[in-house]
């Protein structure tokens, strides 16, 4: 077979026409910053209407249209109908807002296009000294392991995997799960996708014991110890305890320096989740609750929430390197290392996790911190627990509110409930009134449930929140609350 | 705690001077255009230099700066100092050039920066279409499960995790790995990946049986029957073949019909790891090579490779939905799902993986099918196999050339063989001229051995890439080696 026909040789996926291509990319960026900057002034949230939802149900399309069609596809079907996560208001399940040096560093990391799966180049570089800040923020000694990953799952199920292939006493890796009797043990407001990540490790759903929680929702140290007796008596294998320091619903800070102890004496793993308050470290405010974090063996923390990178950010880090390696580094002919040139260079990211290859998820984290300083995120975070505390003040101040749960670091829990109705209709109401606010489109608050109640949950991790914005939320619950008693929904 | 002081409040991380960061947005957009653009000019890949290494052993910043000397950094220490892979003359480890419709899209995905881990909002719609989408193109049913996620290895990891599931005799999920009996198989040319997905599962290394292969790298079907039958005489549980779709060596194609057979016959998970070549299928030309590939239970795709997207973006789908959500959904209090707004939505992408905080990965593929229509990605395809055998004739026809595989698609395996070496010394002069063409900056080829030989690989999945840039390259490893021989390098 010879050389292809001419015209087929030269057609590529570059655009035909550089300087058409660049206007609309121009016409982007305008678009874009009026987006954000005026983010506020749109709906945090609407309903897709019919013919909206039809256009994504079309087939492949298999002849080119151009960019410009495609743009306005965009802008008519897609940008009006947001998550909701960049506006003020947003307190639902937890995330960061997105910032414009995020999108900058973001918009880099896509034209540059390396693959973080190893290598000598400049972006291994960078995301090596990210890991290494990280670990400066959390008290952890440079010559820990650390991985970059897609997010808080990622980075307990990474940091899972290692405690359960090092706390073993035989060799997992090699011969698979001999026993069917390793425990990991956390509180009942530990995450899900640490049950998730036990689950696939191969220990089961009961590979995981949860404890019960004291009244602040922090994991009750006696209940654990005496768990973890009462296993060893039944001949089971502890290996881990995980601490949760910011629980996902109410922010509680388990006592890590208590597990820290724990841990040591009854030698097994120590990992803390640190998903939505391991960053925390930041704030001046939080850092003493956090006391005890250096201790762990491994901590997962999330950059995508409370330090506002676009997703997805997330870290792991294990304080032994050769633990975290031993776990997954495997190194097949067509990744062998050379001595010098693209292939050198030291330890390759892909030897630390499940990924090969790998997006530069650092760069926005690195331009990000070097344009704010650690210092400001350290305030962004500084206020929104301000902000939770203020929220709160709003709330015993009225009658007809009742804070349902002590605020952790930055997230509120609490309910409607004007007096004399019973727990169901209490439940129903806050479930109308949860529902109403977003679709009148005044906030996105989340919820959960705690002891069988359910609560409005604030989860305030917006950089672009301020106090009338929680004011005006508190009016509106109340006056919807009152409107759905008026009105007698409740009573059919 | 009452409102904190005015200038705290108003201090958020949106930048201060919106006209100065769109204005800085606009240069970076003009600079980057460049950077694409003029790829070919620059040098592929070139060393750093001690200062450029030293600036990224600098600690957290804790002070701000501002983004326009954040940018010049990146000018100055990353930008110089790439990977090479969005070079034409990349052909190492197999990895995609990118394109601006991919930067465009993931763009946008870092400004609105939607939270795909669920919801109801245009983003997840947008996901489903691209799932079905991808499911078109492979041929499996609408009622597929399928998700998008980081690359291959994430890809095979969640594929594999639901054959283990589905086909243990026990639940797995709740109960834990109760016999350390289960086998997978696949040839010897399997990529890593996948050993690593089931040593993780908990089935250690010996999960993994590996078969031995034909002369042309393909799995040996014989000796994969012989295998699953002395296995099951052993009293061991066969659970899962692995095809693959493009090895990473050779791009050599399994017979896929016949591993189909054998699952069905056996009662087996069939997997495709069709991270390189399933994606070919939109190559009339390539199409017909992956018969079969439509029976599978499950099937491991890359966009980031030969469809040219941006990292991440890898899909896994799996034919059965419910198996895949049993396998991963999980849902509990702080993610329940309402009937209306923001919460409801048919199911979640939570449900089907490890991760619960997902980056918008689909818009860009979104983007880029309906700019470029799914013909004139096969069309590139197609151009790559046809480059790869225009290679494979080059090096034919100079007796000093060996090519070492059968061409499997886009891959071509060779080596330098002057004659009259001995294997150590022709190992030897092929790993020097492999750092030289680095070294100089010719192209960036790859490297392998097989059956005890090294050999030069080039993996030719560029869509920039022209025969021209074949023709220079092959003079370049001639004249090198030649001059390795003449200075007598090799006689120590
Ligand atoms: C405590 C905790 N851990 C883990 C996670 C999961 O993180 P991600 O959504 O980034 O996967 C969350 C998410 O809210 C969380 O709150
Ligand atoms: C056959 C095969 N499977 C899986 C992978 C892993 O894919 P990724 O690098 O996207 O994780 C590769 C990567 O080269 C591959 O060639």
């Amino acid at each position: 077979m010879a050389t292809n026909s001419n015209s087929e040789e030269f057609e590529t996926l570059d655009p035909k026409d550089w300087k058409q291509s660049k206007a609309l990319m121009h016409q982007m960026i305008e678009d874009a910053f009026d987006y954000i900057k005026n983010v506020r002034e749109r709906k945090i949230w609407q309903e897709m209407p019919e013919t909206v939802l039809n256009s994504f149900n079309t087939s492949l399309p298999k002849q080119p249209s151009d960019a410009k069609t495609v743009y306005k596809a965009l802008q008519e079907t897609v940008l009006p109908y947001p998550m909701g996560n960049i506006h003020p208001r947003f307190w639902a399940w937890y995330m960061g807002n997105g910032t414009i040096s995020g999108v900058m560093g973001d918009f880099w990391a896509s034209v540059l296009n390396p693959n973080l799966g190893g290598g000598n180049h400049a972006a291994h570089k960078v995301e090596e000294q990210v890991i290494d800040w990280i670990k400066e923020i959390v008290q952890f000694p440079k010559s820990a392991g650390g991985l970059m990953v897609s997010g808080g799952s990622m980075a307990n199920y990474t940091a899972l995997a290692v405690a359960r292939n090092t706390k073993a006493d035989y060799d997992i890796r090699k011969e698979g799960l001999k026993e069917n009797n390793l425990v990991f043990y956390a509180s009942k407001e530990i995450h899900s996708c640490n049950t998730k990540a036990i689950e696939l490790l191969g220990l089961g759903t009961k590979g995981l014991k949860k404890i019960k929680v004291n009244n602040d929702y922090t994991i009750n140290i006696d209940a654990l110890k005496q768990q973890i007796k009462e296993d060893r008596d039944n001949g089971l294998q502890p290996i881990c305890v995980i601490g949760t320091s910011g629980t996902v619903n109410t922010g509680a800070i388990d006592d890590l320096n208590a597990i820290a102890e724990i841990c040591v004496k009854e030698k097994l793993w120590f990992h803390v989740d640190g998903a939505i308050g391991a960053i925390a470290m930041l704030s001046p405010k939080i850092k003493p609750l956090l006391k005890g974090i250096e201790c762990a063996d491994s901590i997962a923390l999330d950059l995508h929430k409370w330090l506002h990178m676009p997703f997805e950010a997330g870290c792991v880090l294990i304080k032994d390197n050769n633990q975290h390696k031993n776990t997954f580094s495997l190194i097949p002919e067509y990744l062998a290392k050379n001595t010098r040139g693209i292939a050198s260079g030291s330890d390759w990211f892909s030897e630390y996790g499940l990924q090969l290859s790998r997006r530069f998820r650092a760069l926005k984290v690195w331009m990000s911190f070097k344009e704010h300083g650690s210092e400001r995120f350290g305030r962004m975070i500084t206020k929104n627990v301000e902000q939770a505390h203020y929220l709160g003040n709003l709330i015993t101040k009225h009658n007809d509110l009742e804070l349902l749960a002590p605020i952790g670091m930055d997230i509120v829990c609490f309910r409607y409930n004007p007096g004399k109705l019973h727990l169901e209709q209490l439940n129903a109401i806050n479930k109308e009134i949860k529902l109403q606010i977003e679709e009148r489109a005044v906030a996105l608050p989340g919820y959960t449930t705690l002891n069988g109640i359910y609560c409005l949950r604030c989860a305030i991790s917006s950089h672009r929140a301020n106090t009338h914005d929680f004011d005006d939320f508190i009016t509106n619950v109340r006056n919807i609350g009152n409107e759905i008693l008026q009105n007698g929904i409740l009573t059919p």
